[in-house]
């Protein structure tokens, strides 16, 4: 590690030779594969961008330039080399650096990312902030294949192009969002980078020149030929240059001195620019350049061999809905499924593997899948929208304007609902059950195990009366191993006791279950269930016959389900002792899902002491 | 009205002759001149499709064949067309036709529309239904250049761009969305539509072929010619053909027989086409294709002036807006101003001609105009975005991803919030308390009237601690008079009473001010103001010394104010007894405001009824 010890700060890299950047761009691989080794996090992203970060600090000036990381899984290199070296080990931990770019832990992180798309909108934001403050900076966006799927991009591509002042967008192509990129962008690029090379247009004409005299005709044999197959010899920036952008492209992402050349003469250019890079996800680590999409987000692994280090017993809920799937699907024919670039994060690559034609990955393009899917459903079909739940917000009004409005049979597979861990703030799914429930005509409910998701799986494969919603957390939960069929608003009795009700949902109802099997307490555990329709029956009952009530749910205070159990109690002029414990009202940090449970007082140990506490009195 | 008298179906527009067909657009365009003069409506859409839609007609068999048509705003001709002639008066009227296509009004509404850039999602999704299900329809998508400027268009573009199948895209481009249309798009677009003719071309070609010997360097002069300003003879669909699409046109939108010709050619290709369409938006009508946005949602107006006949008395709290925000942005040069595509329904259109360099409209693109935001405040600026609550939804992630985890100073002017009456379900804000007061960091205010409301703009002018929003009613509300002070998370009690306490939002506080001045009431009314942060230390001494609680709400009930002070309420094991009014949780239809509000028990007489009931016992 001889350069990279050396190199802290941005100054500290514009001082080395263009051989010693090459060196220090092999360093900076070690240094990450070691370090993600230890502690998960987005490897082959980060592994892909190594050369264009080193470009990008050469030629430009954070924190006076602003570069703007969509999504922002791909900061680590930029993290390492502004001032967070030493703090690297402590990536995605509990009080450690943030996986995502975080303005709060740097100034040079200008802007907090973590869902995709946003960075064209940011950066016309600073270039335009920066006009009306008579500032001079640079503004960057950088932004890979797979974000430029996303509306967000193209809404900021559209307004970005009729701007008259420097702004500059980074297209970071590595033809993957996450898993392999979809849509007709990903085919456009692709012809881009393997289009013909200039000269060989030169030898065609030259062969029109030379062998046959051109005249007017002939000139437009010419021309319609270059209109056909040719089109991006001549053009190869055309969607870009129809949005208003000039296009430089495509170039080499692993070639710092191209880069720098690049960078150098567009960065004074008074109008909007997009660069066209092509790099390689996961260059330099073979696993990773094998199987890129496996190398996204990865656990600590073996970097020898590339095996993940965390052994999981359990099947987990995304893998639950993969193979249950293709059992439902194999007898209903009308059922279908989609994904919104998450082939492997919701479990559906084996579902596209065995029925490709009743499987869409959509891009990064929430709205476009919950709508895409309301029309399938319209004409009879059962549509499966698998979305982890902080990006379902996305599609919110998609889900209100075009599913419930129409009360139409769409299922959507809410994952990572609750806390998700490591990727933090911008990535729990805290809002799901306030967000959802609001909604008419859409049912929402929470499996409290695998099982019991198989279950109400296939009681959303038959339901057809409206829209369905599941929300399950990631991973996995302890299996409870009771379970009472599901009937519609209906929730589930475990456990019947005197002393105290506790209302819980999803995992919360496993760990809370064990709790009182294990400490013997006389306690009425009362799995919710449905969310909505709430079986206000059942709670009314509890509440009469119940003194004390506990209410528990990894989702925020406001809005969830317990204001709506308290409302009930409210309303019945009932005098009940009651405890809320939920996601507080305000943004939760990164840390495994263990820390978190226990800050918030949702880890068991927490939850036995609040239930011992109640049940004293 | 000759032959429209005999016109009820799309069978009978196949019998008629071309010249007929032209008789017919302009019996049209009488009849909905006549029409929308007596209920208001979209006005200036529907006549400049009068001809598009006769030749869709012409061409296709709806219901069989799938027109989606995008928004919605434009299918009065369709409606009038397929069966629905003889009720066309009820339009917007309560029980009466819906102004959007409504799938349970007619089977020839294949699928319900309202807000914007739906249309080709929906297209693919019947498409592969119709594949997956072994049907044979044709799906038209017919959308406008405005709807384009929407990230949902862009991501069902790219997902149909590599489908195989038929399915025709129509862009109607009538260069406008409902003001001017705004971004590269529209540029793009204009350029297409006023490309020089293909002959002009050969010209140039033919002169360069007979004038100078072409060798091969002289060829690239001429391709480095065409690459620049003729880019667009050569490919004027250039941008869609990089979106996978088949491209024809631009046709004239007018010219029945040109585009029956070009349907009939398109309508069996197994690929997506586009077809682009030029209409001009209020043809035939001298006012409205002079002030198209003047002429684009209308109340009753006199067909001979255009004046509209509503007289309203009070500035609507738009218009309130408008002003404020002028002078508010003469003392304070951060203010910056961002609309969504309606610089007239938002009242920022004076803004806009004050002040055009801090003013941003930015298509109907409520995504990036949040997240714009976001990063215009960032960077010290005060931006204030005005949307209507129901299109705010679109931006939802946004609110919470980009603004709210970074609690930055973006101000939400919520336009509206509440029932907005004639536009039905699609379009009423009956979400925004639930969907907003969830979100952490975000403080939700509502003004009582429109003086309110310029203390609440004041206020958030200063605020400099976090983003704001403030939510207020389509139109006005009667002035209360009374005006304490803003205090950050503090109600205001407008009236002490000892029967009975009344927590009212917005609009409804003024109009229960006045049952309980009018009838000499004996009651305390709290003016909510802030609905997060609430004030709970008044909510709770409130409740202890009032036995009676009224809540009041134009917010569905579900995670609004009602659910948050009953919880309040239940945590303190106070028995009151509590009435809650809010919208009820399902999609509420159209009809005026007044006769909506009756119909919920949300009218004056209503809740006078309410209040008598609850203070007798």
């Amino acid at each position: 590690m001889g350069i990279l010890e050396k190199v802290n700060y941005p100054e500290d890299i514009k001082k080395l030779s263009l051989s010693e950047l090459y060196v220090l761009s092999e360093e900076i691989r070690e240094f990450l594969l070691y370090n993600i080794a230890n502690t998960g996090g987005h490897l082959a992203a980060n592994l892909g961008v190594v050369e264009l970060t080193l470009a990008l600090l050469y030629t430009f000036n954070p924190p006076h330039d602003k570069i703007v990381w969509d999504v922002g899984h791909q900061c680590y290199v930029y993290k390492i080399l502004t001032g967070r070296k030493e703090k690297f080990s402590t990536l995605r931990k509990f009080g450690g650096l943030s996986g995502f770019p975080k303005s709060k832990e740097s100034d040079y992180d200008s802007f907090d990312t973590g869902h995709s798309s946003t960075s064209i909108s940011v950066a016309l934001g600073f270039a335009i902030a920066r006009d009306l403050n008579n500032k001079d900076y640079n503004v960057i966006a950088v932004i890979g294949d797979g974000a430029l799927t996303g509306g967000l991009a193209y809404e900021g591509l559209n307004n970005a192009g009729r701007y008259n002042g420097k702004l500059l967008v980074i297209l970071n192509d590595n033809e993957m969002s996450i898993s392999k990129n979809v849509g007709a962008i990903a085919k456009y690029l692709s012809q881009v980078r393997t289009r013909p090379k200039y000269f060989k247009l030169k030898k065609m004409a030259d062969r029109f020149v030379t062998n046959i005299p051109l005249i007017g005709e002939r000139l437009y044999d010419l021309i319609r030929k270059l209109k056909g197959g040719l089109k991006y010899i001549l053009f190869p920036g055309t969607l870009f240059e129809a949005l208003g952008f000039e296009y430089y492209g495509p170039i080499d992402g692993h070639d710092i001195k191209k880069m720098c050349e690049v960078f150098e003469n567009v960065k004074n250019i008074t109008k909007p620019v997009l660069v066209h890079v092509v790099t390689q996800k996961g260059r330099g680590y073979e696993h990773a350049e094998k199987f890129p999409e496996k190398y996204h987000g990865v656990p600590p692994f073996d970097i020898e061999t590339g095996n993940h280090l965390i052994d999981i017993n359990s099947k987990s809920f995304s893998e639950v809905l993969g193979d249950k799937l293709c059992k439902l699907a194999k007898n209903n024919r009308k059922i279908v499924a989609i994904t919104a670039a998450m082939p492997d994060g919701t479990g559906l690559s084996r579902f596209a593997q065995i029925y490709p034609e009743r499987f869409f990955d959509v891009g990064i393009a929430e709205e476009h899948a919950v709508t895409f899917a309301a029309a399938l459903a319209k004409e009879g079909l059962k549509p499966f929208v698998a979305i982890y739940s902080t990006f379902l917000q996305r599609a919110f009004d998609q889900i209100i304007h075009d599913v419930c409005i129409q009360n139409l049979n769409v299922v959507f597979c809410v994952d990572r609902a609750g806390l998700v861990g490591e990727d933090g703030e911008t990535h729990h799914g805290s809002f799901d059950i306030s967000y959802l429930t609001l909604i008419p005509n859409l049912t929402v409910i929470a499996p409290k195990d695998i099982k019991e998701f198989e279950m109400m799986l296939e009681f959303a494969a038959v339901y057809d009366r409206g829209p369905v919603a599941i929300r399950y957390p990631r991973g996995t939960a302890k299996v409870v191993g009771i379970y009472n069929p599901i009937m519609f608003g209906k929730a589930e009795i475990l456990t019947q006791g005197k002393d105290l009700a506790v209302f819980a949902v999803g995992r919360h109802v496993s760990i809370l279950y064990d709790i009182i099997r294990e400490n013997n307490l006389d306690i009425t555990l009362i799995n919710v269930r449905f969310l909505k329709p709430l079986d206000i029956e059942l709670i009314e009952a509890i509440v009469k016959t119940h003194k004390k009530i506990l209410i528990v749910e990894d989702n925020t205070i406001v809005g969830g389900l317990g204001e709506k159990i308290k409302s009930i109690v409210a309303e019945k002029n009932s005098s009940n002792l009651i405890k809320h414990i939920g996601l507080p009202d305000r943004f939760v940090q990164h840390g495994t899902v263990g820390e978190l449970y226990s800050l918030l007082g949702l880890d068991r140990k927490s939850l036995k002491n609040v239930i011992m506490e109640l049940i004293k009195n």
